[in-house]
Order: C-alpha cells, then sequence, then structure tokens
C-alpha cells in the first residue's frame, strides 16, 4: 500500500520522475550516454552556484563522504559534530585510518564559526568537514559565516555536505569558496535514492594527487578523468540519471527563486502550525532547517501511534525522530515537489488525529 | 530512440522490471522495507548456492571489487589477471594502498589452476582475486578447479567475481569454498545498472575484524550488522531493489534448470552462426563465457559500421570490443530474458547486413 512520505528522505517522487526512470536503457560507453550527460552537466553546476565539474557517483550520500575523506585528508581533518550524521562522520574518518578530531556541539546546536576558528588555527588539519543542514535534529548553520572563517585557511580543504539543502535554497559553492561540495538525490531533488553528486575545487584536486590509498571508487582524479568525456568511471545508475534530467526540466519551468521561495514557504506553515499546537522546535529557531522542521515533543504526545494513524488513515507519514532523539522529537520534511496546498493537506490530517493524542 | 542491448551489459531490460521500479518509495528504515529484505533474502541465497548472507551494495561491482579488497586484505592480495577488468582490479588494489602483485595470463586465456597453486604457495597473500567471466573477452575460467587449489590454502580469503556469470549457470558459493563472492545486477539478471550483490564467509567476516581502514561504506561488518535488521547501512538504491523482486520472481517462475538451460541454449545459438560466418572466438572454445560470445573480427569487417546499421535499420545494438582489443573483436551477449527466438532475430538481423561489409 502506498503511502506518502513527509520524512526527511527519501522523500516523495513524482509520477514524472517515476515515468522517466523507466526510459529505455543505453550502454554507459555510448554517445547516447555521452549526450545525456553533457545536457545535464550545465544545469548542474547551476545548482551549485559552481564553474567546477559536478561529479555523479554511483552511491548513495555516505559514499561520497567516505571519499571526500580519502581524497583530500593527508594531515589530519576536523570533523565538525552537532548532529546523528555529522558525529558518524567523525567515525568515518577514523575508520579510513585518517587522523581525526571532532569539533562537538550539542546536538541541534549549530556549527560555531568562532569555535571552527580557533580549531583550524591549530594548524593540525589540512580538511574539515561541515553538514550544512544537519537532518537528524533539522539543524542548519550559517555556511556564509563559516566558509568566512574557512577563508582565512587556504591548506585546509572544506568539505560540505548539503545533502537535505541542496537545490531548496541558493548555496554559492565558488563564492562562498567551498571545496567540496556534496549531496544526495533523494531529498530535496526528489528523486529515488541511490546517487550522489558532488562538486571538487581545483585545489582539492591537487591536493588529491598527493594522497595515497584513495582507492578507484570515489577517486576524484578518476571522476575527474571520465568527467572529461562526459562518462562515469564505472557502471552509472543510469535510470536515475534519467529521473535527474527529469527533475532538472522541472526545476527549470518553476525558477529557481520561485523553487527557493516555495520551500520556504512550505517550511514556514509547518512551523507556524507546530507552534499553535505548543510544539518548540528542537534547534534554535534561528538555525531551524528550511526543508524540514525537527519538533521537539514537549507536549508528550505519543508520536509513533499518530504516526500510524497517519499511515493507516491518510496513506501519509512523517518520522518520529532519529538516533538518540528518537520519540523525543519529531520531524516533517517540506522538501521536493511539495506545495503549500499538499502541506497543509498533511497538517489538515494530522489536525484531525492529534487532539486525541493530546495530554488534558 | 531506444534500442535494444545486446552488449554485455547493461542488457535489455524487461517492461514488468521497469515497470517494477516505478514503485512507490517507502522509507529504508521502515518495516516495509524490512518486509521486502526479508522477502527476498532466501531466493538471494538460493541463487549463490550460499547459507551464507547476501548484502545488497548501493553501487556498481567496482564498489564492492574495491571494498572486499579493502576487507580481507592485510598481508598481500594476489590478482589474477587475464582480461582489462581482471587487470585493473589489480591497479585499484594498489590505489588502496595493499601489498599486491599479479598473476598474469594472456587475454583470453583463462585463469590456469597450477600457476595459482605456485603463487599462492610462496605464502605471500592471504586473499586472492579471481573474475569468474572475463567480460572483456569472454573467457571463462574453471572455478572448480580453481576452487581445488583454494581448499589447499585456508589462510587466503578468496574473492571471485561473477559479474557476469550470476545467475545464468550454478556457481555453488558453499561447495566451493568461495569467500567472497559477488555479482552486479546489469549483467544476467537484467536489472537497471545500480546495485551490486556481495556474499561473505565467515572466516571473510573474521578476517575484516582484524583489517584497518576498511572504512565505511563498503565495510563488510556494517553490512552484516544492518543485515540483522533487514537493512542496509546507508540509504538504498530502493527502485532497483524492487526490480530485484520482480526478477526473483521471474526466475521463480521459470525455474532455475531451465534458466541455466536457456543461456546455454542462446549462448550457442550465436556461436554456430558466427562459426558459420567463418568468425573465431577469441578465448578457447572450451574456456568461451556461456553469457556473451566474444568473437576475433578474423574476418576484418568493419563491425563499428556494421553496428550503426544494425541500429540504425533495426534498433539493436551489439559491442565493438573492449579495451585494447577494441575493433579486433565483437561481443554479444545472451543474458537476461533472450530466447532462443529473441537471439535469432537478431543473428537474422545481422545477417541482413554482413555480407555487404565482407571481404570479397
Amino acid at each position: 500500500m502506498a503511502y506518502k512520505l513527509f520524512i526527511p528522505g527519501p522523500i516523495e517522487v513524482s509520477e514524472k520522475t517515476y515515468k522517466a526512470m523507466t526510459e529505455h536503457l543505453v550502454g554507459h560507453r555510448s554517445k547516447d550516454f555521452v549526450a545525456l550527460m553533457e545536457k545535464i552537466q550545465p544545469d548542474l553546476q547551476k545548482l551549485f552556484f559552481t564553474k567546477d565539474p559536478v561529479y555523479l557517483s554511483t552511491s548513495s550520500s555516505w559514499g561520497v563522504m567516505e571519499g571526500a575523506i580519502r581524497n583530500v585528508c593527508k594531515k589530519g581533518v576536523l570533523n565538525c559534530a552537532n548532529g546523528a550524521f555529522s558525529d558518524k562522520w567523525y567515525d568515518v574518518s577514523l575508520r579510513c585510518g585518517k587522523y581525526a578530531e571532532e569539533l562537538k556541539f550539542d546536538w541541534g546546536k549549530p556549527v560555531d564559526p568562532e569555535a571552527l576558528d580557533k580549531a583550524l588555527s591549530t594548524g593540525k588539519f589540512d580538511a574539515v568537514t561541515i553538514i550544512h543542514n544537519e537532518t537528524s535534529t533539522g539543524t542548519m548553520s550559517d555556511i556564509c559565516a563559516l566558509s568566512e572563517v574557512l577563508k582565512k585557511y587556504p591548506d585546509v580543504v572544506s568539505i560540505v555536505d548539503t545533502v537535505s539543502s541542496f537545490s531548496a535554497m541558493p548555496i554559492k559553492k565558488d563564492e562562498l569558496g567551498i571545496d567540496v561540495m556534496l549531496a544526495g538525490c533523494q531529498k530535496a531533488m526528489a528523486i529515488p535514492p541511490g546517487l550522489a553528486f558532488l562538486t571538487v575545487s581545483q585545489k582539492a584536486l591537487e591536493r588529491a594527487k598527493t594522497v595515497e590509498g584513495r582507492g578507484y571508487y570515489f577517486d576524484f582524479l578518476e571522476f575527474q578523468k571520465f568527467y572529461e568525456k562526459n562518462q562515469t568511471p564505472s557502471t552509472p545508475v543510469i535510470s536515475l540519471i534519467y529521473a535527474l534530467r527529469s527533475k532538472i526540466e522541472d526545476i527549470n519551468s518553476e525558477g529557481l527563486e520561485n523553487r527557493y521561495a516555495r520551500h520556504l514557504e512550505n517550511n514556514k506553515i509547518v512551523r507556524e502550525w507546530g507552534y499553535n499546537y505548543g510544539f518548540e522546535l528542537f534547534p534554535e529557531e534561528k538555525y531551524s532547517s528550511i526543508t524540514l522542521n525537527c519538533f521537539k515533543n514537549n507536549l508528550d504526545v505519543d508520536i509513533v501511534a499518530v504516526n500510524e494513524q497517519l499511515k493507516k488513515r491518510f496513506n501519509m507519514m512523517i518520522n518520529c525522530g532519529y538516533g538518540k532523539i528518537k520519540g523525543k522529537t519529531f520531524r516533517i520534511s517540506n522538501m521536493g515537489d511539495e506545495t503549500p496546498e499538499t502541506m497543509r493537506e498533511l497538517l489538515s490530517n494530522l489536525d484531525s488525529i492529534l487532539p486525541e493524542y493530546l495530554k488534558k
């Protein structure tokens, strides 16, 4: 039984996108594939606000998150950790055999620019990881302020995960001076999971040339070599690239500014709905994500039961928290193709369930 | 313009499989996803003839080929190299920072059991890689003979790539004593690319526990941890797992023995067709693949032009050789859903093109 996903990824996929996936396959070394890659590249660069190449990786985002560590870290990596995914990135760095330190913040807090500055000034690191939008806590760090700090450290390669913010708001890679920016397809792009995007600066490519043990599958230099032929190093997930082409058409029809405004509006509708019930945001409002709202379950609602009712009665699903804040928070995504109307439909369904679960 | 693929991967995908991909997504941490994984696991184990778990990797086969090296090689890996992909595996091992040696054979020759024995007897290696069916040259090594050799070396973890033979013939992992057996989805399984399968013995898992720098994305122990929950470590390519479930239904309806016999028959039809023209097989017939025929272009046909005609006039495509034997060979796949009828249709189309290109 199909039910509509308002979880923060994978999210709801349109019929058009599903259909795009069924386009007949071509060989990945054929002219037809080259033409496909050539066609989508300028649009991908626009979405990343970059002149650097955008590579396609057949993997989930974790693949390129790990790959980036293996490619650019020689001396040591500073992992800014303020939620489940950014905490884990530190662990992954260690598992790659790298020297790594955590710059730790409480969950729900953003990455603090001053603390970043202080940590980088030690000179211990030649790479840094930041998750722009921590999906686990719905917390969005101030990437502009952080990038000002990063600019002071030209020897540090910055790796910024925009998995759940990419394409929902402008994140201007080149202007911000981000070296490696990566994203997944199953968040705001509303494509089924299995494809990751990454764009890599010349500085990061130069660094990669000097790093041993990069391997092959996520090697930046291999991506670059095949990028120059409008191909991918190994067999790509072609059906999702068809879906990507279709989604790019959608984005172009809507216009980027409209797309950004729509995400903001959707987000605000949910936030105000939550406030009306008396729910508080898990992060400080100023740092609350614009692609999802992570609410504290401060009204002590049986949120799992609410979600089950939502699924059973309305074929919809939200999320009941992630990692150590599971059950203590709930998350509603507003990414992708949602509109104020579809968000209001979800909320009105929740309205017909929630009251009976609210404690008197 | 859609054209039918008789290249050795990706291959032709059925309408049923394409449609399966469009099933509505579920969250990968949901009960629905767990149920999906639970359902397909026993069938995957049957296809691999194993009691070991079969993991699903969101990547092309190269991902798990690299991952296997990172997981089980401590002392050194012997890479049996007899074609483009197996040669490259040696290179990939080096790129992972491992001590590696090539056991080199001419392209078109199988991996020789005696040579394997001699190399392993040096005691320099704790891991070995073999590509069962070298797609680049259409050469199939004798896995039974090789596995007899491997059994003499219990401290060596064997990694066998069955990317382009898996499910087209019985390769009995447990009986053969293979430790790590891996395959892709876009070959005989006739699923669009982007999903890889791997099954790992207890011995290989124990080894992995002792190896540093395994990373996260392809870490066997992570796969195992999530396998136990019927999940995957990171967000999986759900749509292709739907396609896999659909393909498993097809395989069960047909029956394994029928499936194997059909692949053999298809293969023979093509082979005899080639012989009739005077084409020779690139490998020795005894070691020629049963999922594709790689013919020498000994009649010096402009095979690229033939293929263009085939595409233009009949919406079909074969392959004109790979790597250093491009143009000097051509390859016709008979993997997947093809039947004697569909193979004969291809060949009859080629018959109406070839004569005008044959030198007098």
